[in-house]
């Protein structure tokens, strides 16, 4: 069936900003490594206050996974929520430089901003995330556009918009719509936070609405509520059609039906920041899935991405993915 | 004489945007490569919806240099005019971050907005700015805080804001305050637009009240008007009691009185964007002057500092300066 996106994405539209700190900081600041928090306007001020000097970036996890379907040569479309305001301006920039359909009309009133997320990189290239969601948080099922998600050959969902109640609906909205339209709906359980807030909804989504899902060993550990990887596989084979799940540097194993595809990780020359790995993983896997190649290629596209976003600060390519692709002969 | 601070700076207050171009970019957008270009909000807002996307870090030339003298451990000041958004909260934070005084207070009347500097990088590493000055353009020399610069080793003034008059009677305030106060006034002629349109100021205010100036070499040849290097230095060498001239990969030369020492770069890995490269040799020599060292051990330090900023997108150093030099036997 034709389409003019590979995918449409919806998630939280966040600038990130991103400094170097110690492991030590994040004891002090009471942060959970790896993952992300959220947190409040007073704690983000708070928190910014005590951080190093740092780089800013436009991130988001959905949007970092569209930019990234997009450096691949691939057709993307983004929903997400922006204030009208400087870093509003510059997440908006930065899709629509790289080709995405970015067109959510941001919010030019009330008090809130653009949301924020302030990430702490420690030396082994972690990133431990904390989150002012402003705007970003008053997504609603409104601003989900039926022509796009009906023209996309899938929907992709950022797990972090389980958080709040009105985007959950525009989840559901956009999964309906796609469904009806013969699509395919994918989504990332994003957080080990996130799953142990929203366990049974997610469970209820996935087995109602998504063709495949995203995550990390730890996310889909906590999710079936198991330290057994096997246990946790076997669970999510029987939930959902296909699964990508991601292993840090031990790479991907992808699932479908009674099969499955391990595939190793990228060489990384040095793991600078983490922040957009999975992100990155994602927009190589469901680029090759729109574009129908092997599961084994997809996330064989899916590492190449994540290798690349993994030796620079920032979340998304720096370089074309497209071209890195081809010099392996990907693409 | 003892000091608070070894550098007290004044320059444009400036968030960078950085994004990579190839090189017919530049020139279907009319720029002059390695160089700076003033803009106005209408053109900015034009070549913005024209770049690639991009990263976010503050900025400024004198800036940059305050936040390299506080990586290599040294105290400074910066003097400089944001506008109350949120890059000028960026630009605020990263200062303070680095443990600059930065005291300034923002505008936050008017509809004039933090300055952001455009900057397009070509595939060899060479930046090209254009910048659109907002509120940076606005300091005046009531901005100048007397006691700062009276207690500050040296006080360093970036070209650039040869620009804006207000700006200009800022900067004949504080030379005249460091010069009563017994102190050394350095100044870096910034750009070779700023000198060809300012050609005889600058030469006056050299004569007049600098004990030192920075230069590139195409800077100081656009100076003396001549394409040849010896005659330029021989210039220089009469009108100021110190200069140090940076010239790309063959390192830089430093002149004081009949003598001179010419010191290479520091081997470079790989070139991916040379904004900050002149301003971190200047925060590696003013650092260095202001700790009593040789004039040789200041170029060293210079090449030391702009080695770093080169390997890596954003401005200002990501590392700490003061244990590369620690690393390399510098401090």
């Amino acid at each position: 069936m034709a389409h003019s996106y590979d995918v449409a994405a919806i998630g939280n539209a966040i600038v990130d900003v991103i400094a170097p700190c110690e492991d030590a900081f994040l004891d002090a600041q009471g942060l959970t490594k790896g993952t992300m928090h959220l947190i409040d306007g007073a704690r983000a001020h708070q928190l910014y206050e005590a951080m190093a000097a740092g780089l800013e970036a436009s991130g988001g996890s959905a949007g970092n996974t569209v930019a990234g379907v997009a450096s691949l040569g691939g057709t993307a479309a983004y929903i997400g929520k922006v204030a009208a305001d400087q870093l509003g301006e510059v997440f908006t920039h930065d899709l629509r430089a790289q080709g995405v359909h970015f067109e959510t009309p941001p919010l030019s009133e009330g008090r809130e901003a653009t949301a924020r997320s302030l990430i702490n990189v420690t030396p082994d290239g972690q990133r431990t995330m904390s989150t002012h969601l402003g705007v970003a948080g008053l997504l609603t099922k409104d601003d989900v556009d039926e022509a796009v998600i009906q023209d996309s050959a899938l929907t992709y969902l950022e797990g972090y918009l389980f958080d709040p109640p009105p985007a959950r609906e525009a989840f559901d909205r956009a999964a309906d719509i796609a469904r009806a339209a013969g699509r395919k709906v994918a989504i990332t359980l994003s957080d080990v936070f996130v799953v142990e807030r929203w366990r049974n909804d997610l469970l209820d989504f996935l087995a109602a609405k998504a063709h495949l899902v995203f995550a990390n060993e730890n996310e889909l550990k906590a999710l079936f509520e198991t330290d057994d990887f096997e246990e946790a596989a076997s669970a999510v084979r029987s939930l959902v059609p296909m699964a990508a799940v991601t292993r840090s540097e031990h790479g991907s194993v992808v699932f479908e039906g009674g099969k499955e595809w391990a595939v190793p990780a990228f060489p990384v020359e040095q793991v600078i920041d983490t922040t957009g790995a999975g992100d990155q993983y994602a927009a190589g896997f469901l680029f090759g899935l729109a574009r129908g190649r092997t599961l084994d290629d997809c996330a064989r596209l899916g590492a190449l991405a994540a290798a690349e976003v993994i030796g620079h600060y920032g979340p998304r390519p720096l370089v074309s993915l497209r071209e890195l692709a081809a010099a392996t002969g990907l693409v």
